[in-house]
């Protein structure tokens, strides 16, 4: 009898972590990818673009690759595609309409050529040999999200994507009977969002900050608007489109992302009443009440529309004293301190400020409260469970949860980003796991930044640099002339010209010293004006900045290039 | 008949932030100044260690400077004192007794003598000519916490320092009765804590943090329980190490400031049970429900004891899977990525965290909510008010908290810092104002590092540095060997040869291009240099690093140094 053909569920990214998800599911020769996302670089990734998976169990196993299925169309869902693609040949891509056109904007922004992205709704059913790809609509806040359940001869594995169970949403109402069809039927696996675990209860829904944003609209019916919220939250753009009509106001859009969501929504037919916009140089000519600025911004993002509007800086809208500023976001962790910065500057500004910390209802998040989380346990009925897209602490409640609702704690997996699965006929194990780190991408490169290079970048940021330039004539072992010393990031040459001078003195000690030493190479050289500097340097200035030495040959120097 | 002398108010910092607290009182020709504090940077401001008020004021007014006088011992109140003393002459320092031993063990730290620096009770009431000085006790996070009250000719200022109205708090009780007092003997000016205005009712008491580290302690009898909290709360640290000794348990201490502030506190008898103290070394030998860790880390800083045992990289504490971790502390803004990382790291070891979001009694901050701020308004029945300690928005709702109290606007002075307020005969207006930047202080060097340093450092911290070295010789207007390209933060040059390469070809045509023109001296080829390299750099490699050329004539280097 031959050995069963196993399938494996391999995590390459969005454990631990919120963004860069992206799961395969292998059968035999058969690779099925869902989602290719980014994440976005935090605190220590200095002058990093973006964070990707590592690719390399891919690259490895490009011939199995049959498609990537994507969940939906935010970043950490679908902005991996244009790296994914300049790695490995993906043969086909299956994405929800309103996702498709944002991954086609995107390749288009980055010259990248693609023939095979495909729509799918929620009745198609892809077949790859032996895998079976079916969808489900749930609700996110953006539209055509959907949950994936992918069935294999060993087993049925369904992932929710990103969700939340809003039962008066802006949009469609999540498909409960299809789910409830998916649980009867049977599922081994679900991989379900673990973003919100650590909330309890259930998420408010998105009408009531509809509600909210319309008691300002009736509140303030003499001033101008001036909304700020996530780019990628389409039903909140779509409701304060509406809002806007109801109220006869104008809509003028800053920001570009914003701008190309709203313009690919209107497309899609997610956003009505395309004649409500108009363009920048319009709003100063219409009434405060007649205009309302929508803008990127919300998380005091230096260059982002509303940062600028506070800070006075932008182009066209200048504050008015009477101006209403309303954040219908909440404030990701780490963007406190931007956030701030903005809403203290709106304030001196004089204009009146309203956030969701003052007015709850202003935003609400689109992922699954703790109570959400068993109802998707509870319509789906998985024998197993794998939190994802999450950190830890959120993926370690959301398997507790899991227990909770009945699940033997060893069928909840808790895993990290590598790991990989293996299912046996509805039986479902860890099995080992691969080199999963982040991939950087800084400027146009993948991959190619390592520690030492960010080592550097934090020291120079901190205490900047001092490059030391000596010409010695290595066969005569003599130093040519005083050490050419210059900085960036330390000091102000200029102001400092003593302890220049300083400096000058040591590192030409330091050198002829070294001369002196018969064996001693440019290295040996190199390595004792750093170690004779750093001692002197930091007790001078209290800064231990990079020492850079950089010795010449005069004999190799000279030689005509 | 003489101008009268009037008195002026003069704001050197603490306005528009949370930090850096400075104000000074002059008279005639006498300048009491009330706290010296720092503020630690921020976001942009790399490698600055601390920021400090510009002091020039002081320093063109040293002759009226009569006395330096704290209101308690914390950073933003005492941190900029080591300063303040080598940039000008202080005759005395007045301080409460605990502020008086941190700030002694600060000057010793920095090697400073001060030989005038006297503790105030209570009690005290200091002269100055005309300017009179007393005081009044307030509840704070720190004990010895006072509101100072200073009488001139022309009426009567009054500032809060820090307090908050703990009504059943852990050390002695604010003094209602001496505010209701100087209440009623009439304050012209009162400038009062805006930290927590925009917090609605009355904070929670201290007591019920004690509660609730007590539940703590009464549920988990047999694990070994570590607390982080702030090092300056100490009388938080109070009530752990009272809650320790209720429950058998022996303390150690991990973190210098926090060591700092329990030794100060037990020998000024604010915390007792010196004998539950026990070292590192004996923590391991004792049983986990014997011994409980109190430690710095609460924010998740890097190097601090709590975030070292999270990663596993503290000497003498490893985790246990049953340990108990509990966060008594907030998160402070700008910190939540940090703290996140931190408690993730703690559920990997699968330890128990407590958290204030969690629970949340375990922490409550030591500064007024807006009920107690207007009963520091109606005990103290000020003229005019002056919100101080905060960031713009805080002012502002403290003015209007004011405004509810039955002041009018037009009494209420929402203020930036180098704004003047001038006192006569009871009547307070604006008075102009002198410039008050923020001073950086780096390393040892105070005021040095300016816009084009910290810009550097942002670039490089961002894309590094690519350093080009040229020999030339002048006079014959030729490049002797193709440039010297280094790096550093920027790329790995073993990596990208070929790239070095390119690069190395255009500087040289660079220069030579740019030798052939006569009148072309260093700084234009050095331009020509950059000009060139820029756009190349950033389509090869979508990077904008710093480009320092650095151009050596042989003519001069081969002149023997």
């Amino acid at each position: 009898m031959n050995k069963p053909i196993e399938t494996k569920i391999v995590v390459l990214g969005g454990l631990g972590e919120i963004g860069k998800n992206m799961y395969c599911v292998m059968h035999g020769d058969d690779i099925v990818i869902i989602d290719a996302g980014v994440s976005f670089p935090e605190g220590e990734l200095l002058g990093i673009d973006y964070v990707l998976p590592d690719y390399t169990f891919l690259k490895e196993n490009e011939k199995k690759i049959k498609a990537l299925i994507i969940t939906h169309g935010h970043e950490d869902h679908i902005g991996g595609i244009p790296f994914l693609l300049q790695t490995v040949n993906v043969p086909a891509i299956y994405a929800p309409n309103q996702a498709k056109e944002l991954i086609a904007l995107k390749l288009e922004d980055r010259n990248i050529r693609y023939d095979n992205l495909n729509v799918y709704t929620e009745d198609t059913i892809l077949t790859f040999d032996q895998i079976t790809v079916e969808f489900f609509r749930t609700t996110h806040s953006i539209p055509d999200s959907h949950g994936v359940c992918v069935t294999t001869p060993n087993g049925t594995l369904v992932t929710t994507g990103d969700f939340k169970f809003d039962l008066t949403p802006i949009g469609p109402v999540a498909n409960l009977h299809k789910m409830a069809e998916i649980g009867k039927r049977g599922v081994t696996i679900l991989l379900s969002d673990s973003t919100n675990a650590l909330n309890e209860g259930m998420s408010t829904s998105e009408s009531k900050v509809d509600t909210a944003l319309n008691d300002i609209f009736d509140i303030y019916t003499n001033e101008r608007i001036i909304i700020a919220t996530f780019a990628s939250n389409i039903y909140r753009l779509k409701h304060i489109v509406e809002t806007c009509y109801k109220h006869n106001r104008k809509i003028c859009v800053f920001g570009r992302s914003m701008d190309n969501n709203i313009n690919i929504s209107i497309s899609g037919g997610y956003i009505d009443h395309k004649e409500l916009f108009i363009q920048p140089e319009e709003v100063n000519q219409l009434k405060p009440n007649e205009v309302t600025i929508l803008c990127t911004g919300s998380q005091g993002e230096p260059l982002a529309a509303l940062s600028r509007i506070a800070a006075g800086t932008h182009k066209q809208i200048k504050l008015r004293p009477d101006d209403i500023v309303v954040f219908s976001s909440s404030t990701i962790p780490g963007n406190a301190l931007s956030v701030s910065k903005t809403i203290n500057k709106l304030y001196l500004k004089g204009v009146k400020v309203f956030t969701s910390t003052l007015m709850t209802d202003l935003h609400t998040s689109g992922h699954a409260n703790e109570e959400e989380l068993k109802l998707m346990i509870r319509l789906l009925m998985p024998k197993y469970l794998m939190p994802f897209h999450g950190e830890y602490r959120m993926l370690k409640h959301h398997a507790d949860i899991g227990v909770e609702c009945g699940m033997p704690k060893e069928n909840t997996f808790i895993l990290q980003n590598g790991d990989i699965l293996s299912m046996v006929n509805g039986e479902i194990k860890k099995d080992g796991m691969i080199p999963a780190p982040d991939v950087y991408v800084d400027g146009n490169r993948i991959g190619e930044i390592g520690g030492a290079v960010l080592r550097d970048r934090k020291i120079m940021a901190s205490d900047g640099i001092l490059v030391v330039i000596a010409n010695i004539d290595m066969h005569k072992r003599e130093l040519l002339i005083k050490p050419n010393i210059t900085t960036r990031g330390f000091i102000l040459i200029n102001e400092n010209e003593e302890l220049i001078h300083k400096i000058e003195g040591i590192a030409a000690a330091s050198i002829r010293e070294k001369l002196k030493d018969p064996n001693a190479n440019f290295l040996d050289i190199k390595n004792q004006v750093t170690a004779d500097l750093i001692p002197c340097i930091q007790k001078m200035t209290g800064r231990k900045p990079i020492i850079l030495p950089v010795i010449l040959d005069i004999k190799r120097t000279t030689t005509k290039a």
